[in-house]
């Protein structure tokens, strides 16, 4: 029914558009022209008619969106409708700061269990979680019926954990290793990296025209 | 002589080809196919000859990539012939665990300085760092001449403080604050929103066709 090959960028926008209209719905506002989402969101309204053109017909010409029911279908599309499950592999620093973070519980990410292969930190808690031994990966995912594992690790496990993690049952990674990792079709990987990030800058710093 | 308007994902992918050239020379390895190139990178030796075809001409048909020479080129084009210094606006645990991922350093962007509003953080050390009162941002980003700000604070501080920074002549921001941030012309600004990146994946699971 919905349109299959969408752009990640696209998913990206629209993840970031349902933000802005859940602040504009929060203070009251019950209508939005895609000139304002689109200002808001740092592209032209062009961008979001077109975002929004994959998924159907949204708003009346003249009269905006609809701020709830589009926020509702936003939702739906993003399959944030449901909450979901999630492994943390990797229990070092970035993984804490990671499973502190409310943004990920706000949107229905719910971080079930942690593992780690440091002895020293097995066994400690985490909050709610104790850290487990990533030798019992594959009997945790199955316990704790986990979709969705964040690989938090350095590169050189992160292949091996992830062929794991994947025969496990889990379909769904988003990876912080610095490494791309081969999965099998109807797998999907999402990569963070960090450094990445910081390179689009350098890029953008070298290549300036004076002004 | 550059181009200029290299789309982002495009500047992401030569990021990530040097990292697997950097690997292949390490290993001793003098030419490479874009073949090669395209599967450690996970994408088509099609898309590697087109990011490439960009900047120039690489490689002989038949022959592959001279490693060393691209690796150098590509460095160039990425602006990471010489080091980066970074101000670190915020010192909560996410900026922690950034501060300490060596993925910075060993690509030349060193954390100068971190700044912080909670007066219980102010004066604490962070490894060789003292955590520094933010309402002294100026005259910090002029005494270490930083030119690239990590943003990582709650949403609402974010605007104001990358107004401030800006002001103070920084031109390129790496953004975790959950918001769209306003910039004049000549300024760049990079968003890492993890939680948008999780919803690429809960999208994915919710498009997913049944096998």
């Amino acid at each position: 029914m919905l349109p299959r090959k969408i752009a990640d960028s696209t998913v990206r926008r629209l993840a970031i558009y349902l933000r802005f209209l859940e602040e504009f719905q929060a203070a009251g506002q019950g209508t939005l022209s895609s000139e304002v989402l689109a200002q808001r969101a740092g592209t032209t309204s062009a961008q979001v008619r077109k975002d929004l053109s994959f998924f159907g017909s949204f708003g009346k010409r003249g009269m905006g969106y609809d701020v709830p029911a589009l926020a509702t279908r936003l939702r739906a599309i993003l399959g944030l409708e449901r909450r979901y499950r999630l492994l943390m592999v990797g229990a070092g620093r970035l993984a804490g700061a990671l499973a502190e973070y409310s943004g990920f519980t706000s949107r229905g990410f719910d971080i079930v269990a942690v593992v780690d292969r440091d002895p020293a930190k097995v066994g400690t808690r985490w909050g709610r979680l104790e850290i487990e031994d990533v030798s019992a990966l594959e009997a945790i995912v199955l316990r704790e019926q986990a979709e969705i594992a964040i690989l938090v690790t350095p590169a050189e496990p992160a292949q091996a954990l992830v062929d794991r993690i994947v025969s496990a049952g889990v379909t769904a990674v988003l990876n912080f290793a610095p490494i791309q990792l081969q999965v099998p079709e109807g797998v999907d990987v999402k990569n963070v990296n960090l450094a990445v990030e910081l390179e689009t800058l350098s890029y953008a710093l070298a290549h300036r025209v004076p002004q």
